[in-house]
């Protein structure tokens, strides 16, 4: 917890509103993000590699409200995207495409074309299938497209599966066994430009090692492609340092996280390109959730709130840990072990299990926590549930950013077939 | 495979209408329901249930689009709803909420008062919490709540955790030692009307004398509250009756299922309510998809398509199986073993891992089969991917019954924040 969420008089605050106001105003679930702490994680890391000067490119898809784009804009910040969805959203709160990198296995023939058409930095590129489909559009476009390969270090740190990326057998990246060649046919191509190395091993990781080894392996691969004729210009280590969500979680400082790196580049002449997302957001962020019933089960208590898994799927699909607290302050001397659920019709629709928790009733607000990337952007209207309001605190100022949902808005894209 | 999805000279049908049709008039990734199939499930359930004619509700969650629940409207079929979402759904199709039950744990006190205003025919309740929030509601507008109490027969099926409801432990229901004093309290209070008797063991479920169980159980929990002066007319035994995802899985026959029930009921007045979902739904659709990339991985092969785990969430969430074939038709001569994996950033995004699979190239139609039930209706906007289309097929005749998402669309309700 930083003090963009602090306990002020036994009441939770994001910045200097109280959560309480927000959800009055804008009801439950509610998505409440700090502007300071976005703008904080984004200067500890400048400073963090100032001696490197990397170009920063956030992570979109950790969290793409416009308004957080837009705090990452004014910062002028680069930003890595997966799709052309994203990239109409940087564009909208004024990003500048120079500084996009679009990663992902399965651009699409459109999105190639819309992503050069914009004259982003670099592709980063993922199979041969794609270097030569790029080609192939960019020739039709009479363009250079700039790439970097992704190449898969064969690295497997300790995280969640669904989140560990840069093993042998994932479906990122080309081995960098193969690298060479890939490049060196990349070089051959009329519509490709080679710009740099990616690779990406994964997500919430805390061991710096597994960073080092990454960057080490691509600096190896630089060096060789550059006996071989090939010129790069910038070093992609992609994103997933680790951050607490458990208060007993140590991640590393990013001053620590950026010595792993200036170690490696600081007598190079690479630009190195960060991707991160959820240390930029992470904990810039909580939800809010409001208490419907106590329900005493037979062999456990259960606290029932509105929010759901569609809300926030992280618990269920990850086997997420997300600490929960009452907006009202924590006062564990009436303490239960509870399980924290939702409304939907599963028995994987939890928030907590087996939580030891302090006497809530039903109205109360709960704050959950570190839920700013990977919270919103995952929601979903299982159920025909509507998805939740997102709000933006900043100082005393708040302001809604993405409306909740309505049933008629849901149901507006569907029709009733003709022949019915 | 039923005749509904049909191979006819080397080519994928639905009913009368290729698929390869249907993607080129709407692209893809894009879900498609066959009406005839629908149809039959329905008057399969009529068929075999004929001796004791249960009040079929279907289970609106499994696949809520408006065409879909039209079918069932027309049908004279009831409805099973968990929100006033899936209530308003109901209501819009013209569908009669005098056969409408409302289940879930987390019915809000606006949800309730909706139900209640448009006189659904009862609530499950699932909490003592409930029971009185409903009573409050109901004495607010001068009404008496139709109630069943969710009871909880302690069964624990064999199938997915998350799926599984009906176990002790689980947050679903009144365990159904305490039942009887529930419903004692039920009958004293002055909103309420007790109805039925409700229970709901779990989803895909295959083995039958779960059922067995749960129905001898409910059904002496209603002779004891009749010697104990609380008539009950319903007892609801859910859904979950499992469906065949692969070839070699044998869900049982309608008719065995129908047969477990009458034996317990035929001689008594209780009338039975079903809620099937999955079973009614599932197999009337698939889910087409193209290949974008193949991708020879160091020691693995992938087939890159552009449907993800965002449209389809189930073999992610629930690890689950889902036949996939090439469109054009099945040739396992030249056959290899792949992960079939979507765009998604997410070593989680993947709709098969080492299967089986004929030889496919870029551009090729592939059809994800049993895709009609929690499909679209848990499919979210990660990555800031749009929501594929949903088209249904009548005959020769079909009909897109939810138009693909736009960008444009996905960011209507978001702003920037005046103060950025």
């Amino acid at each position: 917890m930083t003090s963009d969420f602090e306990y002020i008089d036994g009441e939770l605050y994001v910045e200097k509103v109280p959560v309480k106001k927000i959800c009055e105003d804008f009801g439950t679930p509610v998505y409440i993000y700090s502007h300071n702490f976005i703008r904080s994680s984004f200067f500890e890391y400048k400073r963090a590699f100032r001696e490197i000067d990397p170009l920063i490119c956030y992570s979109v898809k950790a969290n793409s409200n416009l308004s957080v784009l837009k705090i990452f804009c004014s910062m002028d910040c680069g930003f890595d995207i997966v799709s052309s969805g994203e990239l109409q959203r940087v564009i909208k709160v004024g990003g500048n495409p120079s500084k996009v990198v679009f990663s992902g296995v399965g651009k699409t023939e459109e999105e190639i074309e819309t992503a050069l058409r914009s004259r982003i930095l670099f592709f980063n590129v993922e199979s041969e299938a794609e270097l030569r489909k790029i080609n192939e559009v960019a020739l039709r476009l009479e363009q250079k497209a700039p790439v970097a390969i992704r190449v898969n270090p064969d690295i497997n740190p300790d995280t969640h599966p669904y989140i560990s990326t840069g093993f042998e057998k994932s479906k990122f990246g080309i081995g960098i066994s193969k690298a060479m060649d890939v490049y060196k046919n990349a070089s051959l191509m009329k519509g490709i430009e080679v710009k740099g190395i990616d690779a990406h091993i994964g997500s919430q990781i805390f061991d710096l090692s597994s960073f080092s080894e990454s960057i080490s392996k691509l600096i190896y691969l630089a060096e060789n492609l550059s006996r071989h004729g090939i010129q790069v210009s910038y070093i992609d280590i992609g994103g997933g340092l680790g951050i607490s969500y458990e208060s007993e979680e140590k991640p590393p400082a990013k001053s620590e996280y950026a010595k792993v790196f200036e170690e490696y580049l600081r007598d190079t002449s690479y630009r190195l390109v960060l991707e991160p997302g959820r240390s930029m957001v992470g904990n810039a962020g909580i939800m809010a959730t409001r208490v419907l019933y106590i329900k005493d089960g037979t062999s456990k208590k259960f606290v029932i709130v509105d929010a759901a898994m569609n809300d926030l799927i992280r618990p269920a699909f990850y086997d997420s840990f997300h600490r929960i607290e009452p907006v009202r302050g924590i006062d564990l001397e009436s303490s239960d072990v509870v399980d924290i659920v939702g409304p939907i019709c599963e028995s994987g629709d939890f928030l907590a299990r087996d939580r030891n928790f302090p006497a809530v009733s039903s109205g109360e607000l709960l704050a959950v926590f570190s839920a700013g990337a990977y919270g919103f952007v995952m929601s979903s209207n299982y159920n025909t549930r509507p998805r939740a309001a997102e709000v933006l605190v900043s100082g005393d100022r708040y302001c809604e950013i993405r409306a909740r949902e309505t049933v008629e808005e849901m149901l507006k894209a569907e029709r009733i077939a003709e022949f019915l």
